[in-house]
């Protein structure tokens, strides 16, 4: 069933353009889903990408609109009057709509809402506009299929339908008292069995989940993940029902929330992507170098310190990448463990055992790596001694790696700033400059040069 | 709204259970959403859980069983007769069924199943036992709505309320011919608007996507969530309808990939949690490690192959930890966003365009970091040809690493091979000896020594 858009449809399409042969062109996109006109419009010019956008109907442009990378919908906007872009924003949800406006910038956004015919659907927008993007207020949409509990079920059903036409997708209906406060939701097959003159306050369901507007968009998908919800109603400072978070909306957030987080471990700041250019790569990339640079130099430095030992011992310097990447491999395991818990929300107990439980882990791990250290050394017929040195500094440094990784994340989180900074390059870099200090530090006890 | 459970709820149904209060147990427990109640139980100890398992209904135990972490689940299972986990799956849909079963022994899901009394549930489940769980038919449930194309819309309707009662959340309306083969589906509002004695084939929707049980997990979430679907129907190879996947066993699905592609690249394998016990943890943390520390001693083992080095360039080794680090840094970075570009199937254009981006990456940030090395070496008076040469590797290094990093997960998804094993410690390890080989190589071109 999966739509495959082939060289060939693409150059039709070209050709077709080209030919200003309208007729042709609404042939072939009259069968094709948004998402695939989507992936068509990305794939051509911006000249003939614009010319599509204007000849199809709004109804089917607005939603291949929503699915364009955000650029791409940018420079096509660019090319569209105020007037063109309101009537794409009349078609759409509210909450797609406002995502919409907040990419123009303020004096284009003002035109393209006074253009607007449908004042309510205009004046929603403008409020959706008002919440943060990250909170249930900026996720939300106004479209809902809202009953009061005064009504009986044979008006409730006439309604319901009315409303309905707005609503793309039916979720739940929520059940609200004569001031707008939020009560309950009804199940259709209740209100589908329900006699008609009963009345919608005998058989709704006063058990209902929502959040606030200002419930942020991590908590909103916590909780809809939790519970198994697809919808969830989102109420105001007065408890007044005001909208609804839909579960795409939602996926689409924990997907990048999880991106976010890996970029932030493989050490990449801004959302990048393999297509984007060189430029936009090197930013999200080479402050994360110059960190681990000036980590690298910092072990020169320390080495430096510690320049007797190139004397007596030269073959120390042989094992300084080892423990360095000891060090770093140890930390992200430790902080990516730790991130993710928290992320989830499942550390219990108290950081005292968290404290045993990774020195215990360590010493396990530390141990094991360090009998093959010694086999090594064994087997290469290398000095006892510097054997010794090397695994026990290896244990050492593999449980101060561990504990960084561990607590600087937990220490982060409790300060209220993002712990996934501290995965990747951060924790990489100061482990490295940490596990070589100790590691010479520990030679120069054990071995005394 | 958030529910939390307090440590006193916690005492107080511990020492409920010690005082066997099943009358007040049962009061505590009447309005908990079963995601709370499975919080509970995972708070208490396995007696504790097992009593209230075995005192609630099954209607309300058998969901919260489903949100359980799989080892908890396993635990109070064991404890149960299979008579008693017969009754807990007769209350879930097939597939979280189907779930359970195949975590328990074989002999002990063929005693469960035979304990069954709902003869079509026992059947449907033991045909989803059929299929790979990441495939489509191991996502889907049975349960659906199902209209044949000859119906009437009065005879649909009553027939619809006869099956929506064995379905939680009624998706959407499947019609199928007389040989139950996917025509399309049925919107709500078109079954509410039509005339009465229409039939089914007038009004329904002939375009539907579809899966068919044998697609690929992932696939099935990038069309669902391509086309913003919160179910899909599966057909079997003759086209025949047999199952549906909705969207909240979708988003579990992305999570988990995602937090797997997160922990590949941290170095940890297996699924494990922050309160994982220690050897499970180790477990999927030393043999990164290992592979760490292999990579640790063949850089000895270069190392020791350009000793002589030692004698005029000692500085040299001081830079190793600092060239390892680039090479591991610049490796990750290219490889998360190749991986994630992969999984994203946003990857377009020929394999020469990204060589050549990647170099042009490279030798922009390799210049940068470059020029504050030789910055560095001013400063700190140090021998410029020494400075030169340290800039020339690292530049060199970072256009290999990138190389690499870029290259590896793409020939191993070429390969079938899942690309995100060639990010975190695989990619850093190689890097580190490839770095740490051409330092010295190109430190000996260039200084002679």
């Amino acid at each position: 069933m999966t739509f495959e858009i082939s060289t060939e449809l693409i150059e039709k399409i070209k050709l077709l353009v080209q030919e200003k042969n309208n007729a042709e062109l609404l042939l072939h996109f009259e069968d094709l889903h948004f998402a695939d006109i989507a992936e068509i419009l990305d794939e051509i010019s911006l000249e003939e990408a614009t010319y599509i956008v204007k000849l199809l109907d709004s109804e089917k442009t607005s939603e291949a609109l929503m699915e364009l990378e955000e650029d791409v919908r940018e420079r096509i906007l660019n090319k569209l009057s105020a007037k063109e872009i309101a009537e794409e924003l009349e078609e759409m949800d509210t909450d797609d709509a406002a995502d919409i406006i907040s990419e123009l910038s303020e004096e284009r956004a003002q035109q393209v809402i006074s253009e607007m015919e449908d004042e309510e659907h205009a004046e929603n927008i403008v409020e959706l506009l008002r919440y943060d993007e990250d909170s249930a207020g900026g996720l939300m949409a106004k479209e809902l299929v809202r009953v009061y509990e005064d009504w009986t079920v044979t008006g409730c059903v006439a309604e319901m339908r009315k409303q309905a036409e707005n609503v793309t997708r039916v979720h739940s209906i929520y059940v609200v008292d004569a001031k707008e406060k939020l009560k309950g939701r009804l199940s259709l097959k209740d209100l589908l069995t329900a006699k008609r003159n009963a009345h919608i306050s005998d058989i709704f369901i006063p058990q209902v989940d929502f959040v606030t507007v200002h419930t942020k968009g991590e908590e909103v998908a916590r909780v809809m993940q939790k519970y198994d919800l697809e919808a969830i109603p989102v109420v105001d400072e007065m408890n007044r029902l005001v909208g609804r978070v839909t579960i795409d909306d939602i996926v689409d957030f924990i997907k990048e929330e999880a991106e976010k987080d890996y970029q932030m471990a493989a050490g990449i700041s801004q959302d990048v992507e393999a297509d984007d250019n060189v430029w936009q790569l090197t930013r999200a990339r080479l402050p994360w170098l110059v960190l681990g640079l000036f980590g690298g130099l910092g072990s020169v430095y320390i080495m430096k310190g510690f320049d007797e030992a190139l004397a007596n011992f030269p073959i120390l310097f042989f094992f300084t990448p080892l423990i360095a990447a000891m060090a770093g491999n140890v930390g992200v395991q430790s902080s990516a463990i730790i991130v993710q818990g928290l992320a989830n929300d499942n550390i219990k107990g108290s950081l005292l055992n968290r404290l045993f439980k990774e020195v215990g882990l360590s010493l396990i791990n530390g141990t094991a790596l360090g009998l093959l250290v010694m086999l090594f050394g064994f087997v290469v017929g290398q000095e006892q001694m510097v054997s010794i040195t090397v695994a026990v500094s290896m244990l050492s440094v593999i449980i101060v790696a561990a504990l960084i990784g561990t607590f600087v994340p937990i220490i982060l989180d409790k300060q209220g700033i993002d712990p996934a900074i501290a995965t990747g390059p951060f924790i990489t870099t100061s482990n490295d400059i940490f596990g070589i200090f100790l590691f010479f530090y520990l030679a120069k006890l054990i071995l005394g040069f």
